[in-house]
């Protein structure tokens, strides 16, 4: 390959009200606002040296504009675009320039349908990661991965296995053994993204990582102090699949936040992918509890990448919606 | 009063497998056994110098023999008599020599038919604190207190109160402002023993200290990764009330546990209990989170002190069974 | 006794510069200000229901006017008083309004020369322990303990525990089996007072208690990206002696204060004092540190009740300055 | 470049008593020990799914046989043997079969004189991560990093930069611009390798990764609980450089080990190494601490990948030893 995909690196959400917004991110969670420029907030975690990896911009209803990665260099955004062409796949350039505080990038509309950037410059910034003083509610540290509800998981983890050089950390199975969900990366982290059997293209959640798991405890009091417990959607728990303690927060406009810690290092070639039964019930959670119906039936609504209309819904392929230990 | 009750002490549990009851209480919830003598196995928690705060003993049905509780001076269990005789209350005595480890002791079934005990001596071990290397799975500390199903709150609470000398820290009344629940103390934390409404009486869980929140995480996973996410059936979370970060357990026979740690310093006359409306949601789970209905309905079985028959049910005397918010 | 003594209450230390004492208690420590009264600051931990633990007056020279106790009754002040008298000790009363936020109190240059305070009664405020938006810092939970430096601490030890009810937990006895330090008692932690030897009469520290260890690794952090790094003197570490996990800070005028974190119960009057030899390096860091010749040798001046002139100071009457393995 | 390094992978330590290692690897750290095969211990940490990344050989006197990286794949052995033999270094072919559970291995005596391996197999087993029930001691979790003293750290950062591919997180340089120290990394994490000024070459510590701050805080208890408090050599603390909180131990032979928890992701080429200045005090300890004389001066000797013998030492390059201000 000609590319190198270095890692998630940030999404760009419609959301409905800035104010709303600030107060949930930034007072709640404890990212630190780069800066606000017009109708976008720019929002980092505390160790992250780029301008930002959450955009919030003000819209009239809630949906994904694009999620990004970045890459090693920015000459490799040819390469990628010629492997879109090849494959047939819809892409357009956004010029430096034309987005704030980023370099030049290229969106596609992916395999799934989901809109998806890459790009190599961002602004860089000062790190806050000992600013020890700022530090508040969830003290969230950097983005960390995408989670996407796709119609066909096969077809999404061939492409970015294959195609984009992603490597498999976990998967979950059905019981004739085909794919109900699979854990990619680039970065040796568990994932950079996670695609999920259902209604889509979605993005089910992004999630941000934390230092630690007192961090995790500490985001659930400050949230319920500040009123925020309808938010709390789920967890906090412990994920059999990638060993993560997590908690699942939806936002003032119902976009899924994940607060994660406590993954592995998946650097070696040799290491195989860890093979779950979805019906396994500790595979979902480690501890037993179970997810509520939200959890697997909402997510947020991505846009096209041309039109910036909604990208129309198709049912998942495999019949099976959810683990047979919660129907 | 011319006794002090210093603190809850120990229960008395029937339990139908001693060797599946040994794995729950010292492998996983890291219970130091002090020693097992026939049919019975005395366990204590890490910080506890005296013998035991819980004693397991072999029976063909789970319940209560007893729960009790520590007084400063043997020679006040007499007047402790004195006063049950007084109120109509049945009692009856051990002598020292009748129970292993623990000196002359008094029994009374008390107003809501619970079987209590009062002594003043029991035998002296090590203390294990500062025994890190023993230290596993919860890392239990101490026993902290009783929470007991009755039928008529009002009337256990005026009898702790105002015969047994216990303060109220906080309570959760009802609409029209009945006493739903109350945690009444000896020693300065929250509670030695709380009085849910209910069918009862029947002991609805033993709480046992944990001396940080770290070590509640670690259980859940020690529980999970040695099979017991079916005994874990409610948290981690927090409550709005005591403010204890929380997890409930139900050993191999379906007694339940508290692991509990966090809640305040109630040494002061000039502390006003707090009130909380039973339908506020963060009363029960500052976090938002609803409780199962088995933490409602069911409860251990408690004994008589003379015939170690059951002791017959009844319905709680107030209608309202639960919150509204998870009914 | 015809009086209770409840707990440690607060101190009232001289400070020279209120702006610089406020950034570091309330900033960097996370006490709560309850209220600035002209040259004094009223500060109190999260889970305080009553005015301030802690005032801060401005000074020409840093000194301690007083450290106070809680008693059961106002009316039980006058049994005080009369015990002080008895054993010729000198006494005033400062009446209520006198003092802001506090009922009326008896003030006494104790046995070995320290202003100790006594009252019953302190205006209530909002508890702040579940505004955990408004956590920072260390967020310090309440006050816990004095330790006093005195020229005589068996004297000190037999005064406080037969003449005023506390209890000894734990202890530290030379080679000759004299006591050269004790941690005494009133509510049932391992103290609210502790006297070592050493020149005195002076007050070491205040202690506060803190809910969990993270939160002392969080102030350590906060307050070195704050620029207080040289007011950490000592720790994090565990002491062997009553188990706690401790920081030791320099405050702007030199006070010193501990954070405090993982003792114990010691309700029961059969707990036997645990006995420390002064030359067992595990008494004073169970992980095996060295304290600073600091530490041993600076502490902060005390006022006499009348005059409100220094003491005198004189030397502890134990040779040994510290433990030979720190010399 | 024709290779790709993957990571620190393991240690070859010779050792003068294996059970007292084992005592304190496995019973005080936590180290799964997967086997033992006549007189070489192989350990792993709990996330680890190879084989071993410690191993401890029974010899007359402590030192370092190597220190081992993983390579992508056993045909880029060539390619780095090719390079060495172009820069004049010695190396040796370790063929598969002669070293338990390793395929075949490059040895070199790098430009510093350090004993490098560099293997791309070693046999898989058990990942331990979710064995809870198995956790014990500081839960070491993975092998994280070697620092190494050096006599000329420019000469040691120039071929590890620019002929081995690894990428420079953060460095201390001197008054006059010259490097102190470097901290390399091949995994986006801060370090695979650091390299000090100082009498050289040696093995000043390996450091091994953690999942949370309280294991280390945990480990310090059961180290003391166990005996180990003269092992225990600096920490905990937090460096600046690095973010790291850290303790570092002294094994039985006196070889330094780090624990470890809290850096950053460096996956991107934007990041700008973080230079620090030798004199700052808040570099080596965020908190302010002070390390020990033994932590500048001690390190482990190493051998010559031929000969066994010890490599002989010269003092560092830069005159200056330590940071001024623990001078």
């Amino acid at each position: 390959m000609d590319f190198n995909i270095l890692r998630t690196a940030r999404a760009v959400l419609n959301v409905t009200d800035l104010e709303a917004s600030k107060k949930f991110y930034v007072d709640a969670l404890g990212f630190i606002e780069t800066e606000t420029v017009e109708d976008r907030i720019y929002l980092r975690g505390l160790e992250e040296h780029t301008h930002h990896s959450l955009v919030l911009q003000k819209a009239e209803t809630p949906s994904v504009e694009v999620i990004s990665y970045k890459v090693y260099a920015e000459d490799q955004l040819q390469a990628l675009a010629k492997l879109f062409a090849e494959k047939g796949l819809d892409v357009t350039w956004v010029e430096e320039g034309e987005q704030h505080a980023v370099g030049r990038s290229l969106r596609v509309q992916d395999v799934s349908g989901l809109p998806v950037e890459f790009f190599a410059k961002m602004e860089t910034v000062e790190r806050m990661l000992q600013r020890y003083d700022l530090y508040k509610g969830a003290k969230v540290q950097r983005i960390d991965h995408f989670n996407c509800m796709v119609q066909d998981v096969q077809k999404a983890y061939d492409f970015y296995i294959e195609e984009l050089g992603f490597a498999c950390s976990e998967y979950t199975a059905t019981e004739k053994d085909e794919i109900w969900a699979a854990w990619l990366h680039r970065k040796p982290s568990v994932h950079d993204v996670a695609f999920m059997n259902g209604k889509g293209p979605r993005l089910h959640h992004i999630g941000f990582w934390l230092s630690d798991p007192m961090s995790l405890i500490n985001a659930c009091d400050v949230l319920a102090s500040m009123g925020y417990t309808k938010n709390i959607e789920r967890g906090p728990g412990r994920h059999g699949l990638s060993n993560a303690f997590f908690l699942y927060l939806r936002d003032p406009d119902g976009h899924r936040i994940e607060l994660y810690n406590g993954d592995y290092l998946t650097s070696d070639p040799d290491f195989k992918p860890i093979k779950w039964d979805i019906n396994d019930s500790r595979r979902q959670t480690f501890w037993g509890h179970e997810a509520p119906d939200s959890w697997f039936n909402e997510a947020s609504e991505v846009l096209n990448i041309h039109s910036g209309e909604p990208v129309a819904l198709e049912d998942g392929k495999l019949k099976q919606r959810k683990p047979t230990f919660v129907i």
